[in-house]
């Protein structure tokens, strides 16, 4: 295909750009509604316009552009969305997130110059949120648009006390009209996103695209043990009620637990009260995400986590409690969309090798309301979440070219309803 | 004993004074060379001078007052050391340290009161830092005192970034003076200390006081693992090096190895990096506190956990560094001290019982310069290092007439070198 090489030489750059935006200089730090979200938006909204798309921010801060369907389009007139998220996790990557959005931008430009006209809308999203590093809650720029919103949401506040709605307002978005974001189902075709796999299945088969199945429900909690302080030098073991013994067994539990039952589970953080060291802990905290890609696996692991865990809290004298703050189930992408996704890579000679998502993407949130679909392209390493993320420039190339096909194949089937 | 049930009291009162100043209302929060260890200063200079005392401030801010001795006690005189610390851990309760000073000021007023003067001057002492808190090293309030100090010391820093050199100078003290601190050992006659045992060995025999016979040994350490981040929902088990894991493991090779060897050990702190809930923690630390009544006991502990946690971290593929932040040897009890201390209790128709302490003192430092002896006063449920700290007024009270009977003790018997 004309174009793409470079196409994707710019979107390299471009996520090189991105990069730059940073709370932080010399690590990637990008937060929702902070300065950082704002220069990106500015940035993202530049290269939006200068693609011959009508640009608008929404009420949660997400960015859009559209690229309008042909003039000549039947009514009615219906969305195809394609984006990704522009926020970070902390020391962050440069391509989770912005090659999504980079790549969708892309595709518009190919088609500008081409002067291709669809006969549905192209509409890119940028959205502001969907790690969750400042709030805790994850998918906060694309849950709105698919219409759920939790009002409690409001209090969640950052680790300097901002609560999310007012963030809101210092973003200069006003929280009352969050229900605006909203995209009516009706109007949309569906969702495709590319996402670097972060996984290492690609990589390991020689693939550079894969076109991914589902995505695996996710269940987060946060669990407070609650024992006894006391001094280090003096307590005998025996009489010892340590919550940071008990946190530690019940992180190597849910190892245990993760292995036999075939399922992700990480415990990320472990914070000991009082934290120091020559006092024995009287509070533990521990987090657990558990992922599975059916929901009932998932949950027969996080029972036998939890039943294991709680005894052995209980032969330490530790009261545990448990709190639950994600969840997410599995979701399964269109089928429909599957098979032009395949088509296109086959189309351009590659293997149409399928894959589960073993993270979250905001396609979870989109799942909501329309069909979504995602390609994921290989990663060196399988790494993400870190500095050291990398993809191929060619692999970008292809991603581009199978994204251009994937429309066009979904336009021809619009326009052919009935199938070929 | 005349006097003592009052004198008791005051100290219960003086020990509520002193829990009133903090840095933070509701809690204990006393550190060193902050305005509370001014203002600490500045109430037990008054008090001291009140009893008739000389008062001073070293070059590390430790306050002093002299009792001195009897006016026709014949050359050389010599000092008797008293005394305790005002700083606090965090949440502190309101005896651990101050008791041991305003016990000592009690003494001192009891002699007052009853006109009786020693053949040795009674020095009183509060030292400004034996927890650590602030800077992480314990004892800075003391070594100096016992002619002990590291340079590199002058460069440790508080969480806010302040090192302990300009600690000093803000509160006014002058860094290049802290030799003058060293108390010289010809003019010393001992050091004697009243502290809560912060232990239930006590409480559980029904003993008010006991003789200590000497202090447990302790080695502390910050163990640091290096593993690999990755995405929680996309690393397969088998291909992660969760150094959180690593972490938990070794904190439970502690335990079980402290239990076979009866030795004292804690992990009190345990950090993940970057402890986010989605993110496999591609570094860990952890502490480790070890204490033992004697060294090769303790050493021979700390090999066993060194070997098992790093054989554990190899097989998850963790590069482990371990650095030595504390090390004392254990300190005995002088056994004259000791046995005028018995002789005391025996007096009073208490059995002169006999234990060790497994937690840290001042008395450890000034054992470098000369005799060290002290008294454990019960405290309820063994509880220390928490608000729930507590004593008995009728405690108290035995414990300054013991502390008042072994200085006359140690009068008859400096009277008499050569014994009864």
């Amino acid at each position: 295909m004309n174009w793409v090489p470079e196409l994707a030489c710019g979107v390299m750059e471009r996520c090189d750009e991105l990069a730059a935006i940073t709370s932080e200089p010399g690590r990637i730090d990008r937060y929702y509604l902070t300065s950082e979200h704002r220069r990106c938006s500015d940035l993202l909204a530049h290269w939006m316009d200068a693609a011959g798309m009508a640009v608008w921010e929404d009420a949660a801060g997400n960015l859009w552009g559209r690229y309008a369907a042909a003039t000549d389009a039947a009514p009615p007139i219906r969305a195809l969305i394609m984006g990704s998220h522009h926020d970070s996790v902390p020391n962050a990557g440069r391509y989770d997130g912005p090659l999504g959005i980079l790549t969708a931008l892309a595709v518009v430009e190919y088609l500008n110059q081409e002067d291709i006209r669809l006969p549905f809308h192209v509409d890119v999203v940028a959205f502001g949120d969907e790690e969750g590093s400042r709030f805790g809650t994850t998918l906060l720029g694309s849950y709105p648009v698919a219409g759920h919103w939790q009002p409690e949401w409001w209090e969640l506040a950052d680790r300097g006390g901002v609560t999310l709605e007012q963030a809101f307002r210092d973003f200069g978005l006003d929280p009352a009209r969050i229900g605006s974001c909203a995209r009516d189902p009706e109007e949309l075709l569906g969702y495709l996103e590319l996402h670097i796999e972060q996984g290492p299945v690609l990589e390991h088969g020689g693939h550079p695209l894969g076109v991914v199945t589902g995505i695996a429900g996710a269940r987060r909690f946060t669990v407070t043990l609650e024992g006894e302080v006391g001094h280090a030098g003096t307590v005998p073991l025996a009489l010892r009620r340590d919550a940071l013994l008990g946190a530690a067994e019940a992180a190597l539990v849910v190892e245990r637990v993760a292995r036999e039952q075939d399922v992700m589970a990480t415990v990320g953080r472990l914070n000991a009260v009082p934290g120091a060291v020559n006092v024995i802990a009287g509070e533990a905290c521990w987090s657990l995400d558990l992922r599975a890609t059916d929901d009932e696996s998932r949950d027969q692991a996080l029972r036998l986590i939890r039943s294991e865990s709680n005894r052995l809290c209980d032969q330490r004298g530790l009261v545990s409690s448990w709190r639950e703050t994600h969840s997410a189930p599995a979701v399964a992408c269109a089928t429909s969309l599957q098979s032009h996704q395949s088509r296109a890579l086959e189309a351009m000679g590659l293997e149409p090798i399928h894959l589960p998502s073993g993270a979250g993407h905001d396609a979870m949130a989109m799942a909501r309301i329309t069909d979504v679909g995602m390609f994921f392209i290989r990663c060196g390493g399988g790494i993400s979440h870190h500095p050291d993320e990398s993809v191929m420039t060619t692999d970008v190339g292809l991603g581009i070219e199978a994204m251009v096909r994937t429309l066009l194949n979904l336009a021809q089937s619009s326009a052919n309803p009935e199938g070929s």
